[in-house]
């Protein structure tokens, strides 16, 4: 008999090497599964709904797992996160239920949110120092708006595909990006069942062309459709980048 | 001839022995004078709008310095800000002036505002580590709302007033406290013409006893006449409180 759970997990991109277990390298799924160790006593595989990269943080990263024993799921919680503090892992467990044996925190994913997050200002950043793209001067927050209405619905995203990307099909639907300013501050959120492999970030480093006058918002459908990755803008660095939740 | 300027400063108070300048520790103050030298050549002193302890944070610190040469504000943000990079000091220059001479940032102060910044949540906090109290239960917030009321206003603070403050008088004036919630996020805003040695602290941390229910809003009323600090609350952590900007 095994138990299955929930866990929602935060954490702190910078000094992670993304989500998934790499040999000798510290990763988030390596981090949990070590903490979960001292109540699974066998290694116990945490499986994400999604995978993120080198930097880029969760506030609601999603993850299931297997307990061979039925553990209330707030002593679960309490364990994991004792243990992610004793190792010094920026990460933590902030919600833990139990779920039917059948539930996969990825194949079950019905939506995905991403939030990017940019700080347009002339001076670095200190309070929010590896949680923003840090951008010297001010975008055209409209004209992004503009462009971003292009990419909504579903279309082959080749052109905002990363090399290494191992999704059988370039074409994705992307539910809605919205990008609102606060000062000195802007932060874009982009849902869609899946994602290309860093496709937020492009599609990110592609506004930011359109933010800067570089590019019309126009210019951005021409872009999609050409379907080639060397039109599209930089990759948005990953410090900006927040997976923010999945639905069911 | 001298040309005086008033900058404003953002900080991240961890890994500073607070503002004023000591022998042989890293602090702000001697942050910014280190970053002046290049464009001042000889030791300029920075003056404070207020001094903030170790940990303690800044969004709007203020303070003001002599030039010997007439060097536009923004190069002296630009110089500033490029040597407190090289520096690797956690401090950054967000507004730059030129003002007259008789300009002082701390005796020209009529208003000192603070936050004071609680994170109530079970989990340990990982985005904003050394950025919040990390509380690990709800507080009362209403109750904690009537209980300022009492200190609004001219009183005797020596049951707020640390050991060491070099303030002549314990009188102070409290112009607003105000509390307000957003989900698991709970900020204190106080502002006062001039605060006591760790007045906002002190208050927070018997604020805090209210929102536990260990006190009745009244009782902070019977604390404050009592003058006696063995009376009020602990002091609260230091990395939650943020020295958020002053009037002049």
């Amino acid at each position: 008999m095994l138990y299955r759970y929930r866990i929602t997990v935060e954490y702190d991109g910078t000094n992670f090497y993304g989500w998934q277990r790499q040999d000798g390298l510290p990763t988030v799924q390596q981090a949990l599964e070590d903490a979960l160790l001292p109540l699974s006593k066998d290694h116990t595989v945490v499986y994400g709904a999604g995978r993120t990269d080198t930097g880029v943080h969760a506030i609601g990263q999603v993850a299931h797992f297997d307990l061979a024993k039925d553990v209330d799921p707030f002593r679960v919680q309490e364990c994991l996160n004792f243990h992610l503090l004793n190792m010094n892992a920026a990460a933590a467990v902030i919600d833990t239920v139990r779920v039917p044996n059948d539930f996969d925190a990825r194949f079950n994913a019905i939506e995905r949110s991403y939030i990017y997050k940019i700080m347009m200002r002339r001076a670095p950043l200190v309070l929010l120092k590896n949680r923003y793209w840090h951008i010297k001067h001010y975008l055209d927050v409209e004209n992004m708006q503009k462009a971003a209405q292009y990419l909504i619905g579903k279309h082959d995203f080749s052109a905002f595909r990363a090399a290494g990307c191992q999704a059988t099909s370039p074409i994705k639907t992307i539910n809605s990006i919205s990008i609102e300013q606060h000062d000195q501050s802007l932060s874009i959120e982009i849902k869609a069942r899946s994602f290309l492999y860093r496709q937020v970030r492009n599609i990110v480093g592609s506004l930011y062309m359109v933010g800067c006058g570089k590019w019309s918002p126009e210019q951005l459908y021409t872009i999609l459709q050409s379907k080639d990755r060397r039109l599209s803008g930089q990759t948005a660095p990953a410090c900006g980048l927040y997976f923010q939740g999945v639905k069911y």
